[in-house]
């Protein structure tokens, strides 16, 4: 099972990195705009960065299981290079948040964009394989042997 | 292993997409009260969405973990029915707490006896795994057996 | 699969239920210093209670990730023991940080820490793992060839 998994191993784990790198952020914040914990409002700065974290929060575990059931089920090579323009799309979008509200929005659809393109693949790896399991018909396999 | 995990990854799927789902109708609420980035206050009817959504993202975690021990544990049918049901009455508490805060509560309930019953079900799986491993003896072969 | 990963099921279902734990804490402080929902102000001691479940609701998914990637693809009784450190060092920051905002910092410092060991380690392991698959060298076996 490593060998199969080890790029959404490599880029889950670069996500957590990046979602560490959000929460120091958060900290570092706290500390420049005088947010005293447990509050979280008072400075519009440290709000938007508190914000752009929270969202950031919000999507990772449905942003890791789009990941590894694409990596699974569809092809690991293709959902790790989307994995990868995802985490770019939300440092895009959490230091354009930081700058002002409107600055989210570029990274925002990237990642949206990304995230579709994992569900609908994931969609079709794992269609195939329940069909394979369940009806016995590898419906990728008969199509590749149409090129064949 | 994909075959052993497949309807795990489909619930999973489904999951991911529901908690889109919730997060799209948080800024489809920000549109209809103006409730403006970063805010996240000044109206009651997105106080409620909002709250809704991030209840369900702060189960989301461990709802993937029960489901996913109970699976490869226990039972992957079984993992996957109270898969499920659970995501059925997530949509029913958002759309309950949308409505009012009293109408989150049955979709809650609902929801965490869903999530108490996937927990037993894992803690039996897991337990009699480690005792295979380490103490090398099935209780669940040896129950099954009493009534061969 | 399911024997190499049963104590990393294990500690993520001990997981799982700290989780469910502080969220019950949080629904508790809501009755005893009446915070009607949708609301999450309005006393400093729900509010820090509040915050100190936002914030372990933050870190999980990231946890998660750095458990089973370094029980994966490094060794998993290792990854399980410092996956128990943590939860113990969340258990501590929680009820430092119900008590007071300073209360949280010792618990914080030691999950960080463990977190970092976990990061890491699974580095290690993955790295060791990707060389091994793309350019056909395993450097662990090397290294351990040299002291037999």
């Amino acid at each position: 099972m490593a060998e199969d998994s080890v790029l959404l191993a490599a880029v889950s784990l670069l996500s957590a990195a990046q979602q560490a790198y959000f929460a120091k952020q958060v900290g570092n914040a706290r500390m420049k705009y005088k947010v005293i914990p447990p509050s979280v409002t008072g400075s519009p700065e440290f709000e938007r960065i508190f914000r752009a974290q929270q969202n950031s929060i919000e999507f990772y575990p449905l942003f890791l299981v789009v990941l590894w059931t694409t990596g699974l089920f569809f092809n690991q090579e293709i959902a790790s290079i989307f994995g990868l323009v995802y985490l770019l799309s939300r440092y895009k979008y959490f230091h354009g948040y930081a700058d002002s509200a409107k600055g989210r929005l570029s990274g925002f659809k990237i990642g949206t964009v990304t995230l579709l393109i994992l569900i609908s693949l994931s969609v079709g790896g794992i269609t195939n394989c329940i069909i394979d399991k369940y009806f016995d018909l590898n419906i990728a396999k008969k199509i590749s042997k149409l090129f064949l």
